[in-house]
């Protein structure tokens, strides 16, 4: 019997794979041949997935972005307090754990190759128009923020969570972790 | 009658070419032949000021961060009222001009880099202890935060500066530029 495979899975392992090389080589290290050697696959088997190393890198980036807007909705959308919500999608945007650590170390390495890439720009730009909407949202939830004033706070808490996030990212130690979520505690407190 | 020839001006036109190779094209495509054609001179010249590309590299690096500290620390040193100080040195860490910008994709392309290198991580480090000392010392004349907060104030501060910088660097329109100016003048005004 043949065996059956899981081309989600598959697809997923190699953009896993892919953070991993662009997290701790960079991004102009980032070949399909050392994305093959980080999933333990042929360079054969990444090429019936993505057709070139743009089609991976470009799914490697737009899977980072969706990973972390998923977790984001799923707050969101729960019964929480509007603060606590606000508090917890804060979080998930920020280098709390290994996981996140990673996706901000693929990120910074975006941020630089959007940097000299209108295309890699534009699509950033995009990503974060989406990003800021989601934010948007909760605060209209937050009694004490008056409707004039919600485009200025969400704007100031997307700033402070990008500062601490690259702080983190570039030099995470338990105690800048704690800073970063004391931060964003005590911000949301004062609204 | 030889030509006299300024090394440090020659120097530091060589390091101009760098930065402009760094945010054009992206720390991956600096190279000792690139910055030679950037510069409008033989790689030979290069060689007589820099060892290699590391060299160049960490002196680009090295001499973005002293302008902007050597800016800032002529505003820390005025007589202009502290909050206005603070202000003032808040937007030279901003990419509020061309040579701001150009600043910024370098510091940007820095941290991509430093992500996977624990020597540029150090720098970085560094540099940021600086940065963090001087505005700290800014904090100290403002005499409506209490010592207490301090720390916290600083902390927040530079967060928002950063995350500012980032959203500019990579989407530089003067209504962001605008938004980020406001977004510090109120973080300021509450203090």
């Amino acid at each position: 019997m043949p065996k059956v495979v899981d081309h989600a899975e598959r697809r997923r392992e190699l953009v896993e794979a892919s953070w991993n090389v662009i997290a701790n080589d960079g991004i102009q290290r980032l070949t399909m041949r050392r994305v093959a050697s980080a999933a333990g696959c042929t360079t054969g088997r990444i090429s019936h997935y993505f057709r070139n190393r743009e089609e991976l890198l470009s799914s490697a980036l737009s899977a980072a972005y969706d990973d972390a807007e998923r977790r984001m909705i799923a707050i969101a959308k729960s019964t929480l307090p509007a603060k606590e919500r606000l508090k917890l999608v804060a979080y998930e945007g920020l280098p709390l754990d290994a996981a996140r650590l990673r996706e901000w170390k693929v990120w910074i390495v975006f941020w630089a190759a959007a940097a000299s890439s209108s295309s890699l720009s534009d699509l950033n730009r995009a990503r974060y128009r989406g990003w800021r909407n989601l934010l948007l949202r909760l605060f209209t939830d937050i009694e004490s923020v008056s409707k004039s004033d919600y485009e200025m706070r969400v704007d100031e808490l997307l700033a402070l969570i990008d500062g601490l996030g690259i702080r983190v990212a570039l030099d995470s130690s338990a105690s800048l972790r704690k800073l970063a979520r004391k931060t964003i505690d005590e911000y949301i407190a004062r609204l």
